[in-house]
């Protein structure tokens, strides 16, 4: 015999078993129903990009020491995306002339990081990427954060289970402003900035003083566009905001305002997503650059806020209903009732092996199917079938038009 | 200036603009509706996978010269997945103890082939995969053929718009079986046999002689299996079906049935997709073999298809009105309204910006909104509103409610 393979996934990845994929999908669709109903029009993408569209912009960290990157077989570099927002930026520039402003766009990819393994990350998540592109405004910063917030209402969260924090890349820092950094020292600054929780305080005032070259006090500056921002949200019913200075986010083409949304839970206070404005991608394609604001939504962190919030739904397949052939000689019948229900709408799985009624009752509810019916030469002569909730054991009669109906009602 | 970066994807690769998303979605409610209604549940998994998943089964060639494989830093071979069937078995061997068997399992997933790019074909297409796992009976391949044929009627295909090509791997070429042919020329006959409408007959009788070592004519045996499976369609109506013995398919795992749907289209006749039997796929985990037929769909030749029967929706953009703000001081209200549709499940997307009430209705056409309303004064105080169809420039006034109601009407 050969060597037998294993039966888990690629290192980092998951599989996701119906169940799992269930609240992926359910995830998703609670997510297009309000990016959607704010005027957003899906896009998609090859999860293949050049790797030079992210070694301008993304971060020197993340391209070199984070992304799955390898040649190709005509010496092309290719990397798997490790985020969405060059790749709508890309898109944006290559069709400028025939894309109407305000253009708002949303994608659901996955992404790939090559993430050290014994965190225990994910090498691969999904994520909600939602832009608009063409307003240079704060109307823009208002439309986004709106949005992220309706995402989360839309979910059953509630106010109090999350905070809003925004800050500005615009803001300096206020002993930094008067010493006239260098671009590098003020990029360096963000990016430590944006390790700032997971460092001691004594390491970041070292690290300070290496890209200042003198130990200081850190002071921050609220700008006028933040509080613009934050005082138009509360006009409009959003008042779980903060102004949060030391608020980085890791990419380096940020030019605005840059938002997280934490979750307020004592036990795990973490951001579950973010994002901001970046107004200058699009010139990495030509020289007219468009503005745009946008965020980015996980689904890992999500379903984490949401399992912590009891806001995720029960299991239930797609099937409602597995339909049983009692004997050999049943299951063309079997077959045809399936049919006839499939054609009222309903999703029908049927059983026509040679095993007896219990094990297919079994074989069902391993699988979670809700409800079972057997048939046989009874039911095809009588039209009177048993229909038995699995998790209960309950059993009601119906005739084919009551099995309908029944199961129309029981449907989520 | 640095060097300006090309706006197109990556070689061989497709960017969804969202006309072509919305296609591409549309396609994927369609089957996702009829495959539900078989009780096939989704599942999902990782791109990645250990390239030995595909090294025993796939057949060498597709390993060896069609994949993207690469080495991550753990020095494990790694392929972005070029088919879900082994996938499909590795999940399936991973939890047979859970799972309720016969198993119904979809998926729609990407996959990646490293193609030749001179020949114009896609390195990525997205595919239906729907199996089911624990029947070895016949009621298997005619599920999944009927299911095959279902979704083809689901996208208004007519009967004579396609064939069902049947064969079978165990259907031996008559003048074969009779010289008793060693595991290696049976398997490197139907290797060339999955090549022969590609090369001419005398390649064909060439190469063959040089498996066989001789030159002999072939002939075909239709097995008693194939005949049971053409029958039991005809008497569940589906008769565009036929005993196709040059048929083979490329995998080297399939052990019985094997089909191919063909467009009956003389100017382009040729396979749309195809799938069969593979009992011994779920051994390459542990032991015990499970039953399983299954076939797979891909977008680009459905599509194709679809586009040259006529069977493509025309583009609407999930987005159903654009509400324009006249001047400045209407940006409130504009807001207001959008919030208020919104929440009577309308998809509204505004346009605040300074501009004038022409360049915004030129915008949203642009992006093909289907309708388009302008917001100032008059239509706060009046609750009379202009709806604007943009295709025809067609206006019709509405009260508040009254928008709700055409716009709920004019929805796909």
């Amino acid at each position: 015999m050969n060597k037998k393979l294993d039966t888990g996934p690629y290192r980092g990845v998951r599989d996701f078993f119906p169940e799992d994929m269930r609240i992926l999908k359910w995830m998703f669709e609670k997510i297009r129903k309000v990016v959607e109903s704010y005027g957003y029009v899906e896009y998609g993408a090859s999860i293949l990009e050049p790797t030079e569209l992210y070694a301008a912009k993304s971060g020197e960290e993340i391209v070199n020491e984070q992304t799955y990157t390898f040649t190709d077989r005509g010496g092309r570099s290719v990397t798997l995306r490790p985020e969405m927002t060059p790749t709508a930026a890309r898109m944006v520039a290559a069709r400028r002339r025939d894309l109407g402003f305000p253009l708002r766009w949303y994608s659901i990819p996955n992404l790939f990081r090559y993430e050290n393994p014994q965190k225990g990350r994910q090498r691969e998540h999904w994520q909600l990427n939602a832009d608009i592109f063409g307003i240079s405004g704060v109307e823009a910063e208002i439309e986004i954060i709106s949005l992220a917030c309706a995402i989360m209402k839309g979910f059953g969260a509630k106010d109090e289970d999350f905070e809003i924090r925004i800050n500005d890349r615009q803001n300096k820092l206020k002993g930094l402003r008067e010493k006239s950094l260098s671009p590098e020292q003020e990029r360096g600054m963000w990016q430590l900035l944006d390790k700032k929780d997971k460092i001691s305080g004594s390491d970041f005032r070292k690290r300070a003083a290496e890209i200042l070259g003198e130990s200081l006090e850190l002071e921050f500056e609220e700008s006028e566009k933040t509080k613009q921002i934050i005082s138009a949200l509360g006009e409009i019913g959003i008042n779980n905001t903060s102004f949060s200075p030391a608020l980085a986010r890791g990419f380096d083409y940020y030019t605005g305002m840059i938002f997280e949304v934490f979750d307020t839970n004592k036990d795990n206070p973490r951001s579950i997503f973010g994002g901001g404005r970046y107004d200058d991608l699009t010139k990495l394609f030509d020289d007219e650059s468009i503005p745009a604001v946008g965020f980015g939504m996980g689904d890992v962190t999500l379903r984490e806020f949401l399992k912590s919030r009891n806001l995720l739904p029960a299991y239930k397949p797609e099937t409602q209903i597995c339909i049983a052939s009692i004997n050999e000689d049943d299951v063309p019948n079997t077959i045809s009732i399936a049919k006839r229900l499939r054609e009222r709408e309903l999703n029908v799985a049927t059983d026509t092996t040679n095993r007896k009624v219990g094990d297919k009752i079994k074989a069902a509810d391993k699988n979670r199917v809700p409800f079972f019916m057997a048939f046989g030469e009874e039911e095809q002569n009588t039209n009177k079938f048993k229909i038995k909730e699995l998790s209960s054991g309950d059993e009601r009669e119906f005739d084919e038009d009551g099995v309908v109906n029944f199961l129309k009602d029981n449907q989520r």
